[in-house]
């Protein structure tokens, strides 16, 4: 039982830091100076603020869905480990650092050097996916923290999540290269990953009632 | 009793979102620059500030009241499934959105755009109606989710409320409509939705002692 | 049980608020400016902002001991009804409003309006006062949100605890009122009254072992 | 069971500034300007604020440190009392003062007066192990707030962890002595520090299973 509070409060903490994380994404968002907004008016500032919203939305999404997965993989896992806490804090740094690569995508989607801010938005989420996979890899490993035999069924269906979660850091680094020939394409592709990583959850869960 | 869990942590994590939404607000409301303030005074300037005052108050009720309806339909579901985390996410993230309309009406309230930054914060709030109820109809829809059967007394009282909150989306519809009329209107109609749907959860909860 | 939950809910959702409110009184101190600093150096401006210093710890003190008076009498509530939840919410939306005034009084304190700043800051704290009055007065009045009959011991202790809490606001006036004659006294005052109350938390706690 | 709650609530709350405190981090890591990073571009302006990156690392990776640590305090305290509640609030109060000079330490890490800004971090850092040092002392004194007899087996491990944090004072004094000969030293060397107190819980719970 003081095992399974360990848990509680690290999924706590972790709930904690991704509410915040993504409530704070809100503050990159700038409010058009009045005195700059003459010409065209207060609804084309607002229009022209579009990649704010867009980069908002991804990476709130995005964080929605890492959190989702974050519940799903701490329902399996019944006690903890310092390696997990710090594989666990690892992945919060990432997270954390998300407001900031969104600031700055929102700013410079448009600019000249949209690419280089694609380069770091993509870069971070790559992060995040390669550590949400060194988490679930260590978690899982041997089925001793999921509290589960190495010849159990319970074992074999977590080495199947295992299978799906390989799946994050080669299509995030994708995403990443892809920065490199277009900035849009390669912020789409986040969107679209996010999308992707939701129904894999809705699969899985599905096959497992 | 994990399936508990799952509903449970749903709940933590909205209520961090909605607490971290809420506190946020105050950062809308800006410290008066001790260069400009002279020709009136410190007084004069906090009292020019008043619509920071309002849009700060009108956004706390409305999230603390959505809060409120949100504890309530959550003590009624039992389980959880995707669809159901994924509309509860849609809500958080409009949520979420409210510092920034919030702002900029503090900021164009008494700008010739005004009705701009109206549209702009009741078309939030409008959003918000909109995932809210799409929440409640998915949860509540053939009592599923809600653990009791399609014929019970718990079902009809659950329709009950689905009626309740089928106003949201027209109330707030007229809201919208109205910010292209008047801003002033529009606003204070925010306030007064905010203060009827207190009372309707009040009467709500005094008929199911 | 299910009402347990209920109030388990609000007093989660409070010490969100609590907690993001004490947080965010770090924001409103500022960086100095690299290229102002340049005189006396750096040191020297670090001093200079001392009263954002002052300022940020009296209110976090003053949060903090709400925060555990709020503790204290949550323990006693067994069950919540809608006016409960509203006076709760009086009472985070002044709380929630504190780092404004905390930001106003660090910038104006040394300034000459600062006393304007101070029955700013002191107002704030007298509604604070009130709210929480108003809250407790509610919550112990008849014993029924205590789970207690109106003859019994536990309802003449609560009594007593309500005897200190309507101490708050005519002291909390009275550093209002100060501010008026002198904005380091009543400032001075805020302080004290922190520790007060911390202090009347000890004893009556000491009291009922 | 009463007082099982009220240690939960302090826990809670604690959590609550941690997650909010670690998160804030990212708001003092400042957007590059457009207009300014003309000459050598975006990724050269993104490599320039890594003092910005290393700041936000460190405070981040010693709040997590010190987060772990006061879970891990938390599970052997029982009960709390006061004192307890207020030493927890001084050490939160410096946790929360974090942001602030982790921001200084960016903005002025490259700066002639660099030493400056690491006194200030370091020193705040020394503050947190003092008011941690004090909060441990208080809370396993005599072992009644960790519900154990002075002469109990788990009294005398209670003692063990005693002096390892004993350790904290003294080291984080060094780095703030440091910080007089060498900015870089002594930044350097709170990294290591949140690095060493992670491998010393890492083998007290080893020692412990």
């Amino acid at each position: 039982m003081q095992q399974d509070t360990k848990t509680h409060r690290i999924e706590a903490f972790s709930d904690g830091v991704f509410a915040i994380a993504v409530t704070l994404l809100i503050l990159e968002i700038k409010i058009p100076d009045p005195t700059a907004i003459a010409p065209r008016g207060l609804a084309a500032a607002l229009f022209a603020i579009w990649p704010s919203y867009l980069a908002f939305t991804i990476s709130f999404v995005t964080i929605l869905v890492i959190w989702a997965h974050h519940h799903w993989i701490f329902t399996a896992i019944k006690t903890s480990d310092l390696i997990l806490i710090y594989w666990n804090g690892l992945l919060l740094l990432f997270v954390t650092f998300v407001p900031f690569p969104t600031g700055l995508l929102a700013e410079y989607l448009l600019h000249p050097e949209g690419k280089v801010a694609a380069s770091f938005y993509t870069g971070t989420f790559l992060a995040i996916a390669l550590a949400f996979h060194g988490l679930w890899r260590h978690a899982s490993s041997g089925g001793k923290l999921l509290g589960v035999d190495a010849n159990s069924l319970e074992y074999k269906n977590a080495m199947r999540i295992t299978g799906h979660y390989r799946l994050g850091p080669p299509l995030y680094l994708g995403s990443f290269v892809l920065s490199f020939l277009s900035e849009s394409a390669s912020v789409a592709s986040c969107l679209l990953l996010a999308f992707f990583f939701a129904l894999r959850g809705w699969r899985r869960n599905a096959s497992n009632p």
